[in-house]
């Protein structure tokens, strides 16, 4: 008896796991035991999308050229009441309520369900966990966090004997590449994502891609698995790569660091402090080595100590291949009831309030003295200075930069703010504030 | 019901599998969905273990502090027929009769089995996967290779969605930790092996790490997994480090690389093409990054591209927690049949018939002319030349390098045999010869 899958979604990831499940059929029969079939796919454009992955057009559901949503939705309906369908691959997009239902609504009927929808499990992954425990049924999504990289059974079926400590990430290959051209190239921000837009490595709206939003929704995920944590997407602080400019990237390599776009967790007793933010990576960490659209995750656990894995984390035959390990994976364990998501007595915390070394590029007119009020401020707050780096004078304008030794966000903040109240006009324009990751 | 746990042989790794079921218990208990339960150990020194490793001295066998060989065999036969145990951790080594016996009864007696034993697996891996296999138990070997990395469940559970291309790693510590003292301090072989026997790196009798033997421990056991390879251990071509000199250190470092003891493996058509060399490994290459003690590998597939892990391959806490991994996975999905290993189509072929680049280092006598004789011998065989590294001349001797386009090992055999019939005297010893890694 085969296994039988069926896809709804047939662009570039779901045409690339059509490819494969094609193409390596007698491998994927011998891991798993039993022939791995696919029956069904439904696509609003079957003939195109036929046509550009070379799978057979009898597989698709419809005749024409085009289905319309409403016969979309109707085959859609057919599948899921299709009791001889074991596992459905989704790969529509979207978070909203249709897609929600969807998804529910497979697992319900009793059938295993992959996706690569990290918005869709970012929002709803705790009630779909919930459902697919209920059910009995899998719930796969290795291709949402990091295509390639097998961080998500990493995290679930890998590092299970450990205690987890931390997890910092290049989750976002988009804003990854930026920064990697602002840095070798000195281009500006606006120059560095034209250049990424141009090469396809952005799209057109790139907003989730800068702004921390989807590195967000990978952490959210990652989070859940790694600490047990249910956060709402919302309450995790999140900061993009927009405001990082061409001097940032300067004083960092000064300082021996490169700045990333780093998705953070780290547990402290009973609480996991988290973020994304830009930080300055020192060159002793492995993180800052990975350059371009590449990503990269890296664990240290309790016994097993520090576990980097790095590879691509977009495109369709990366992202492809490891949605097929999910169905090879539910296909030879999936009638397992796997343990409940329980809700774990973690809290999540900012990760502003532990304490990390942080840089602050200051901006002042270029006068005697600035130096020691700033730093006198700083000082006074309790932190210790590490360095500060040579002043820039530019017109009537001097930056300099000071990297600390590890305090809080807060700390920092409030030597701004003393700094602010008591010497008016000395700074021009708030301090820009990375955390240093080492 | 618990899922009941033994352990045979509680040194360095044992005891931190110990350690970490009861300190991690609650944890396991989650994840699992039922309690792990450390029930029984036997160690010939009861005392001393229970002692170092802080773990109740009534888990082991035996009351006095020693257990005699005989009583030790006793306690395990007595394990073995104990039907309440599920599994049976094996942290004892070696690769005789004795120990395959047990393993083997293990599984024949209906527990699952999870060892840290490479020469074990290497030489018996098949027929106890065939044991497992037919008696629908599971056998565990995360520990095996590379330690704290998923390097073993990467491969069985994670890529499973491609076509592995390629596997290359460094996999012995020892050796990684010697090589990159060489490179960093300019030391000898012989002043960088006795730093790494005085820091712990390296045993007393390092012969097993420094000539490659590990390695191709762990090489056999991959070559299993990713290609469905049965290979004798004996059958693989290995090459230690131990006639690496602090010269080829310096020719590697002057053409843009860094020699590393590699396993590779790549597959063309239907041949593996498998190898342990030390290996010039450009600085392009990210195992060219890996320094001291740390194990990588990095596997290229069909679709997902290069995926790179990065760990730590020794040490107690770092192997215990990989072996407790396994225990996990066994807890829960053990009773699922996996498919039977299955002897592939592919055929193992000695790396050196594919074409690579290499780089030759030729001791030469003093005199003019030297050059180029060894440059025609080469341009002979139809081999393009790179790069010729600067000569170094010592007392009468000079030292050259060439650096060749890819070309396979017997056509660099062949030119240098051509040089040493045809001009003889003209070469001091024998050239050597490094794979180039790209």
């Amino acid at each position: 008896m085969s296994f039988r899958v069926a896809i709804l979604g047939c662009g570039t990831v779901g045409g690339a796991v059509a490819r494969i499940l094609l193409e390596q059929r007698e491998a994927l029969r011998e891991r798993v035991g039993r022939e791995v079939e696919l029956v069904r796919i439904v696509d609003l454009f079957p003939g195109q999308s036929s046509g550009r992955h070379g799978v057979p057009r009898t597989l698709y559901a419809g005749t024409g050229d085009e289905l319309t949503p409403e016969q979309a939705s109707a085959e859609i309906e057919r599948i899921l009441a299709d009791e001889s369908i074991d596992l459905m691959v989704e790969t529509i997009g979207g978070s909203g309520e249709p897609i929600l239902r969807i998804a529910r609504c497979a697992l319900e009927r009793g059938k295993h369900l992959v996706t690569a929808n990290k918005a869709l499990l970012a929002k709803h992954g705790d009630q779909l966990l919930r459902v697919a425990q209920e059910r009995d049924r899998g719930l796969g999504f290795e291709a949402a966090v990091c295509g390639a990289i097998p961080i998500i059974k990493g995290l679930r079926e890998c590092l299970t004997g450990d205690e987890i400590l931390s997890i910092s990430g290049i989750m976002n290959g988009t804003s990854n590449y930026i920064l990697s051209q602002m840095a070798s190239e000195g281009q500006s921000f606006d120059a560095a994502l034209a250049d990424a837009q141009a090469k396809g490595y952005a799209e057109a709206d790139p907003t989730l891609d800068i702004d921390g939003g989807d590195a967000g929704h990978k952490l959210t995920i990652v989070l859940r698995l790694a600490f047990r944590l249910d956060v709402a997407f919302e309450d995790l602080p999140r900061q993009g790569i927009d405001t990082i400019t061409a001097g940032d990237v300067e004083f960092a390599q000064e300082m021996g660091g490169v700045i990333k776009l780093i998705c953070h967790a780290q547990r402290e007793r009973d609480a996991v402090y988290a973020a994304v933010r830009p930080m300055i990576v020192r060159r002793t960490n492995l993180l800052s080595k990975i350059d371009g659209a590449t990503n990269a995750v890296r664990v240290v656990g309790r016994y097993a100590g520090e576990v980097v894995e790095i590879g691509q984390g977009a495109g369709g035959p990366e992202t492809g291949s490891a949605i097929v390990s999910d169905i090879v994976f539910l296909a030879r364990y999936g009638e397992v009831t796997s343990p409940a998501p329980t809700r774990g007595r973690l809290r999540l915390r900012p990760l502003g309030e532990i304490e990390m070394p942080y840089n602050i590029v200051f901006e002042t007119a270029d006068v005697p003295g600035i130096t020691g009020i700033v730093a006198t401020a700083i000082g006074k707050q309790d932190i210790n200075i590490n360095t500060v780096s040579h002043n820039r004078h530019e017109r009537d304008n001097a930056e300099f930069a000071i990297a600390t030794m590890p305090c809080t966000r807060a700390q920092v903040e409030r030597a701004v703010r003393d700094i602010q109240d008591n010497h008016p006009g000395s700074l021009l324009g708030e301090p820009r504030i990375l955390p240093i990751l080492v």
